[in-house]
């Protein structure tokens, strides 16, 4: 085999001016700014047996620009955040080498690849080469640490396995399994990231014969949070994905609606039937998403995901209204998704090490208070208000803000309101041994209670936050099921209670 | 704090020259058409502290030409309805004070803002100046009656409560308190509107220093119903919002898609599933949405909501196919919209006034006989049919057309029968004291009931008429849950039954 | 009314020529290309009456090239896939009675319409003059036996009369009658096709007067397995709509998202949230939908469902990835829709000829077991997936491609695993006589158990297969719903149980 593959790159090799000269589509590549000799050999084949990664690439900025040249624009303008590059970069451009040879010795998943040291996955610790700051603001986020969190924290990792566990009719009883690492992969992990690691080495047989490679876990996968064989964790991929490392696809909404959608995070969901959506999807096309920095009014009419959570966003003379930040959770003051109640955002990324006032690794415990020592104070979420208010008033008066916000306040109460009544009804259940709280996820009203707060209190608090979306708050997976999910409650302990016997039985209705 | 803002005033007026010559897009604006000196100022400080605002605004057709220039048009280009416009507007462009300080003697909402009369809400009846015709038509339809329609209306409020109503559990009982108006505001009102009061002046601090202005009651809204300080009804930004007072976001689906969409009145969703649908998804980008008079086959190769509902459509020859008409009701016949049964549509956008034979303020009574001296006759009805079938000549041929509205007829037939089906077990249920009636929409099976009609008879006829979306009909929200509630209904009443002994036990399984 | 129709033809015949001259964009018709005398006859009059129709056509391909020109392109390049034309197409456009008037002795829907014979229906075999490839796939596949494979299968027209039957309410009990054809028609058969055939002639009256034409049954329909008058099966319009036949529309992921998805087959849904819709919604601008053939990489950056599963694929330098099917299953190994279980895919596209291990139409038995002789054997399924993966390969290393089927290997499996555990349930409430096995469709737990399979097995799969939408398959309609609705059944089992006496009440909880 080591004959084929060697005698394979020579051939490539070979007739690398004439492929190059053939497939690239020149006008888009600044004929002045080189190729590395290193991507030149990558391309000369991969053009022939992967050419939609080749293109993809040659649609990017990185396939028309150095970052030399990137440096030497002002700093507002910037999509490069180090203050200088390595020499060897600086004026070529950023080719599949550049990336995919970073760091080898720090990659597990290196390997000898028709003569070249190759890693098969370009980690946020590569890109950091000239992307420092986004890296070092990602690497503290609950976005960085969504296995662990998921994962290590025994409250999430049961109701994980409540959800995706295979179960089995044994006696007619259900007896459910742990879920499997496959399901897991294809639920939670798809977003939350998977470990990958390398196993060995394998003999795969591609269209030139046979070749080795690494044998990598849980892969392919571009979770947010992906344990990568570097140690390092994250996956740019997820927002800005594949080779063309689009801003203009992790700009739109589109790309943050793979994860945060209903009916447990119906952030995208609201956001598009909110007017701000609606003049986003209305008119999509008049905006620009590649400007940088992006300017209200100008560059875009309607704010999207990233314009409230993570851009620069400047005035259309360029004052600063938000600094870019790639710790999305950094503008933010409370933490609207419930667990089971809303609560201040954790000081750490890691949300494994806290802990309620019950001793669980929950933000708040069953009655709504938070575990206010691992959270901002309010200091801080004043302060993140402020910064969020600031967006707004690009387009918006100060009274019409500070109203927006005054009816999230009043949401955010009712709705935790409403998760305590269910509580205490679920309590009701287990004291009256109708369910049993040794798993709080698996039976009927404990099901009927983790969607009050996970999927119809999220949901009427997302809408209100996003300004907009009242019918999905009214009657999609908002008031109308929080109401009627008590009622069918109150319903199922009843005839629950009555077959268990007088000695048990709840109010007769 | 009067100093403060004179001596802003004075900044701002000093620099409107050299502001508006960097922060002006000049080539979007016709420099042979002035601004008012008013607005002068306005744009000079607003530019700077609202920016997105001013930007949104020189994107609007009102930034570019001048009343008195949109009445040399032909009629059928016109998007202006009167004969003459107020000398003074006739040959400048619709600046930001031409709207803000219209009829100010009628707005509790103005106040004295760095030396100007400012109305906070430009309402229907400001708009009326230039847009007479549409104003009127609105203001006698459902849409500017749709707070009163449903606050004072005491079966609907009462189903508002319900749903939205905060519970509390007391000695394991639900105990329901009316909902809040914040939580009417962030659900129902979202879409029907809220009523804007002025409940006196407030201070608030802005960049420049401290500031007086009108403190409004339920404010931010946009919901068409909107009850304005000015007294007048509606909110024309519901639909062409903000500052680009756009005609092509208004014909967009997602405009309409903002409150008509599922469970409840699942327009937009069954649209997107439709041909219609598809076509308009595939090749809106091939589509003239500012086009006026709208072409059919020329500017619009399928329709957007606005095409049957309300705009002008014309042929390409412009043989006029439908009247432009703000009272959206206009061109329909049937109200889908099953309360709880479909019925001919209300003959006044004040729904408040109708009587069923019950006497309860409901188009229809239990049993789907139609409150007929309050609704539109078989002429009107015929009248309105044959108007909407010309929209559809367009493109079909008379048996194509006939053939789709023949369907529909079946299926507003056979989904009322669902609903009388429905009616017919909740009776039992109440009859046999199981649910109490005193609140018809607060209980399991009356929840249940309640689905039938408002969600999934409502969707199977909006996908029939919609000529569309059939998969809709049969599984997502439709024939299934019909079906399937039915069943549960039954089985929810025999349970029920059971429990309460063996004197008032239901047909045993 | 002969008298009237023929004046009518009299008077439109003389104003072809400034008709044409006006109405027509000419700058979209190649002038040198005519147009037949009979279709100018048609466009004289349809100008005015159906302008939509006659300007839909003109933005066609067919408006704008000759069958002949069409086979002089390179064989890759044409959309074209007969090896001749008849003479009488070779050098004219194909107007409208190049199509309506194909085979009119086939056609028992051809009528004298203003002195031609015209065939209401354009049918899949008169597309076959120039398609004939496209037809011949097609008319094996299961798309165009989409009819008969519901309607004659008599467990799924249980299931569809379960679902669509009007239910009225007789002494309490439920009595379920036959779904009238009417809501078939506007569900299942909406998708499906209806059977249309001609039940006599009718009068119409129409702008010009009365017209005798023919009375269709069940019309209009555009269901992709329409039975036609001509007695051939499908309808080429279901995905190329109306009359601009259009491979753009074709090839957008909205086209097929008319029929496939949520929650039954959420094709559409699960591609929206996977990171090729992402890229899709927020590139499609960038995009060539029109290019023939289709490359990977260079005219799109990310597959639609049309990459996957029909177009001709190809890489930037013309080396086939896939070649043109119209049997839309042709790339497909196993089937995901589960009936009740996942199985290889069906040998014949009529897929009534099924019998499994109990003599039953479905291809999997009760616990799973696949009627293997009438499904595609391990050989057929490996060379389906190899050629699937090729199209993969376009974008995709070998190891990504081989860990992705793999996950979705495991994924069907664990789902089947799931569908059994319900189906175990199932058989004890029918074993314990609580629910009535004669109809499996039609009672509480019987609709638990259908959702189980048909809605959230679906759904996962179809997550798995899409590479995405983990979200989805975690809490929308998958592993939440599946794991929920188990606990629900065992719950709904011991009620019922318990109701029924304790001679056979289920295990208590």
């Amino acid at each position: 085999m080591r004959l084929l593959t060697t005698g394979f790159v020579t051939v490539c090799a070979a007739s690398i001016l004439t492929q190059a000269a053939l497939a690239a589509p020149k006008q888009e590549i600044d004929p002045k700014l080189p190729l590395s000799m290193e991507s030149k050999a990558c391309i000369a084949c991969h053009e022939i047996y992967t050419p939609g990664i080749v293109h993809d690439w040659q649609s990017s900025l990185h396939a028309r620009t150095a970052p030399g040249l990137a440096l030497k624009k002002p700093e507002i303008e910037r999509r490069i955040s180090v203050a200088t590059v390595p020499e060897r970069y600086a004026a070529i451009v950023v080719g599949c080498f550049e990336c995919h040879g970073q760091n080898p010795e720090a990659h597990k998943d290196n390997f000898k690849h028709n003569g070249f040291r190759i890693n098969v996955i370009v980690s946020p610790n590569d890109c950091r080469t000239c992307h420092e700051k986004e890296v070092v603001q990602f690497s503290d986020s609950k976005k960085a640490h969504a296995i662990k969190n998921l994962m290590d924290n025994p409250v999430y990792h049961t109701l994980v396995d409540s959800v995706d566990g295979l179960k089995k009719v044994v006696d007619g009883k259900i007896i459910a399994e742990k879920s499997s690492y496959n399901t897991k992969h294809e639920t939670c992990l798809g977003c939350h990231g998977t470990k990958v690691e390398v196993k060995g080495m394998k003999t795969i047989r591609v269209a030139t014969g046979e070749m080795s490679v690494p044998d990598l876990t849980n892969w392919p996968n571009q979770g947010v949070g992906r344990e990568n064989p570097d140690n390092s964790l994250g996956s740019c991929a997820s927002c800005h994905p594949r080779h063309s490392f689009s801003i203009k696809v992790a700009r739109k909404p589109y790309t943050c609606g793979q994860c945060h959608l209903e009916p447990d995070v119906p952030a995208y969901n609201v956001y598009k039937e909110s007017k701000h959506g609606n003049l986003y999807e209305s008119k999509e096309e008049e905006f620009d998403f590649k400007a940088v920095p992006w300017k209200a009014g100008k560059d875009f009419e309607s704010p999207t995901c990233a314009s409230c959570h993570n851009s620069l966003v400047v005035t259309p003379d360029n004052r600063v209204l938000a600094e870019r930040t790639h710790d999305f959770g950094a503008r933010l003051w409370v933490r609207l998704f419930g667990l089971p109640y809303t609560h201040p955002q954790p000081k750490s990324g890691n949300t494994t090490i806290i802990r309620n006032s019950d001793g669980l690794p929950l933000p708040t415990n069953f009655t709504g208070v938070p575990a206010s020592g691992y959270l901002i104070n309010g200091d801080e979420q004043a302060k993140r208000l402020a910064a969020m208010k600031n967006i707004c008033s690009a387009c918006h008066s100060t009274p019409w803000i500070d109203g927006h916000f005054k009816k999230l306040d009043a949401t955010i109460k009712e709705s935790d309101a409403m998760t305590l009544a269910a509580t205490q009804l679920l309590v009701e259940a287990w004291d009256k041994k109708l369910e049993d709280k040794a798993n709080p996820f698996d039976e009927t009203i404990e099901k009927m209670w983790t969607k009050q707060w996970l999927f119809y209190g999220n949901s009427i608090r997302y809408a209100s936050a996003m300004s907009g979306a009242p019918d999905y708050a009214a009657f999609k997976n908002g008031w109308w099921d929080l109401s009627e999910t008590l009622t069918r409650m109150r319903d199922t302990i009843d005839f629950k209670a009555f077959m268990k016997g007088p000695g048990s039985a709840a109010t007769k209705p």
